[in-house]
């Protein structure tokens, strides 16, 4: 009896198959849709063996529970006739007036008009590219850069071109250099991304002297700003710096959220723009979702209004210098010579440099085994670089858990390093290619 | 003194100018992001004076709001650290099993892994259109569709090509026709898009006989069709029909809503797609907003698990057929001659159509004035059609509202027609084109 192998390896798609019947329908720029590390990471964080220093999972067990219960039942028996109703695309206008008074706190002096709310300030990420990029159009950003940022500008089929940082930034010279090096070979740039502070995942923020400096720049080459500023309430030491939209209302586009100052549960976060570009935000966000949820601006505005906001973000920020803190202290007591790291005033990441010869990726199944976790430094990069770096996050762990999660951690990497000693290379196994695919987990 | 006539005319851009200084910047998509009519009129309808057949917004206040006050109290109380925090790009697993029961009630037999949660079934349309259409790619449209559908797809510059309907749904042979036809012409048609029940904006549905053709041909032509079914389970008299996707999962997406049975305002939709599209789907969710509210996802959750909602529907089609109702009686009462409307036999849409020589866009601020809104009938085309239709919905106002409202739109009616009767044409005025622009109102 002959046997088609095609109808013995390939059942029919109906029934389940891997294949994929649709694989020739995609629009090419389907090709650039990739699943993020942090997202596959869920998974692992969930295990309660595994000390997380992976995900930027805010610890909202911090907030006033009884509170905000009362809060959002108010929504309903006191504005539901307009709380469980379609909305406006740009947002609830009361809501847009708070959160004027919220960027007032980094010198932004805005009106109401030039904002719209978008679900999380990722979906602004995703309005601006499909307002601004073409395929093939070039977006900068810091190098490393946040790890759902490059899907969002690959997803749009943009180039993404990163520019360099250190200590204290992104290094403006290189800002120069790498513009004036794209548009002598022809090429459009459509903006540049920064997150000024705190910077995830490197940790470090953008100096005063050098957004001066950066802001010059871009207003002499005409260079659009993304500023993405998630974090910069969150300060655990030193002086609030002023945004970059505040020394340049023209050319900023301001990007805030209450996912980390509040709630990311609510999904409310914000663009302010130019009003010409806040104009086709407001269009592109109603193609994207008709309007945003009516319930959770008001319940985000009910707190604004009601609650002691400015409290809270000083209780968060207690909290958070802790746990900063412990990983800071635990890092200088335990990690072996040649391992670096980068000292964050606030937010929630910490960036770690290998020594030569180890590769975090390869090297993050062992950590899963020694029951820790943390993100590879290749996901922050959209070429093949990162392997030496990785992300520690100190939001979600308690101390003492961080504590234990920089121990175990350190074992990896001395053990890692013994390895390198004896053989010349810790990782030596095929390349991954620097598609930022997956952890390849245990 | 001289005076540059372009400082005294074009004050720079930072002090507001309407031109615009990004208008080079933007991607060539950007051009087909146009404002909706349905948009432009949220700001008519909420002049107290005007009776508005315009907009689609559920009635809302038929709504339990104690309940529902103390649902979402119970959310952030019982399931806070949940409910205030990131979730998964592709929602609540609890949810989407709840998803599955109630699209159960028409037919569909479906596993919660194939289900995605979206902001709205807009967004759903988002998603898929961007998975899908690479420009110049063809979706194939009913003839009148649902006009932030148009939108969505025109923002990913595709090209809408319209399929003849008539009482009883899309016209299969029309169907073949139009498949057979643009594929001589070698053009890539994406899917066919459809809303089989209580027609947005045309208030029909598609029969049991026609689905069985409709469903015949697509696999025949290999031809993905996308199913959009807000209204399906709002049905005021006749049988429940069966979902497309019912009979045949492979090649259909079926987009449903929690918007017109319980509340827009938590902005939660889905998609139920063939595994390898659902896939796709979550990973451009992902980029388009991370993650949903689980709050809102958790208050339906709650919702579906402790309200009544299967009685909570029937008591919003009690409460709809009286305004159907009370809106077929005063047209077949009022109307005159020449004027023909559809019979819904649920949903919230009558589509009608005025005699020849009259334009119902035209005839919109002469109707304002008269304090009655409805929608025009070419903002639900692609191209230049839909002059003489209007769309009136009965979801919003009161059966007393209705009727009034249909008194004051039958003697404007009435007065177009006696204008045309002495002058040839009631619209005498410059063509306005086919774009779909927003009503130019006085």
């Amino acid at each position: 009896m002959s046997v088609d192998p095609r109808e013995s390896h390939n059942p029919p798609a109906s029934q389940g198959s891997r294949l994929d019947p649709y694989v020739d329908a995609y629009a090419a720029r389907a090709q650039g849709m990739v699943a993020s590390e942090v997202r596959a990471l869920f998974a692992v964080a969930s295990r309660p063996e595994v000390v997380s220093l992976a995900g930027g999972m805010p610890n909202v067990s911090a907030l006033p529970l009884n509170e905000l219960s009362e809060l959002v039942s108010g929504v309903v028996s006191e504005q539901g006739a307009t709380a469980l109703q379609y909305g406006s695309a740009q947002g609830d206008p009361v809501l847009r007036e708070q959160i004027c008074d919220v960027m007032g706190l980094e010198g932004i002096d805005a009106v109401p008009d030039d904002l719209i709310v978008t679900v999380g300030s990722q979906q602004a990420l995703d309005l601006i590219t499909r307002v601004f990029v073409d395929p093939g159009d070039v977006v900068l950003c810091e190098a490393p850069t946040y790890v759902t940022a490059i899907n969002t500008f690959a997803a749009f089929q943009s180039h993404i071109e990163h520019v360099a940082m250190d200590d204290d930034g992104v290094v403006p010279e290189e800002l120069e250099r790498r513009v004036t090096e794209l548009r002598a070979q022809g090429r459009t740039i459509k903006f540049f991304y920064t997150v000024p502070n705190f910077h995830n995942p490197a940790g470090v923020t953008l100096s005063a002297e050098r957004r001066a400096r950066v802001l010059e720049i871009c207003r002499r080459f005409n260079l659009l700003v993304l500023e993405d500023n998630p974090y910069g309430l969150l300060r655990y030491e030193g002086e609030q710096l002023r945004a970059l939209r505040a020394d340049s209302p023209d050319n900023v586009i301001y990007l805030g959220s209450f996912s980390k100052i509040l709630s990311p549960g609510f999904r409310i976060g914000y663009a302010l723009a130019p009003p010409a570009v806040r104009a086709k935000l407001v269009l592109a966000a109603e193609s994207a979702m008709l309007s945003h949820s009516n319930f959770t601006q008001l319940a985000v505005g009910r707190y604004l209004a009601n609650q002691p906001w400015r409290e809270q973000i000083k209780d968060f920020n207690e909290m958070y210098r802790e746990r900063r803190d412990a990983m800071l202290s635990a890092l200088d007591a335990l990690m072996p010579p040649g391992v670096t790291w980068t000292r964050p005033q606030g937010g929630f990441f910490v960036w770690v440099t290998l020594p030569e010869g180890l590769d975090s990726k390869a090297m993050l199944p062992r950590a899963v085994q020694e029951r820790v976790a943390f993100v590879p430094g290749t996901g922050f990069y959209a070429g093949d670089d990162g392997h030496r770096h990785m992300r520690l996050s100190f939001c979600y762990p308690t101390p003492e858990q961080i504590r234990e999660g920089v121990r175990r951690l350190v074992s990896v990497i001395e053990s890692e390093i013994a390895v390198r000693d004896t053989f010349g290379n810790a990782s030596a196994r095929p390349s991954d290619g620097g598609d930022a695919p997956g952890p390849d987990l245990p």
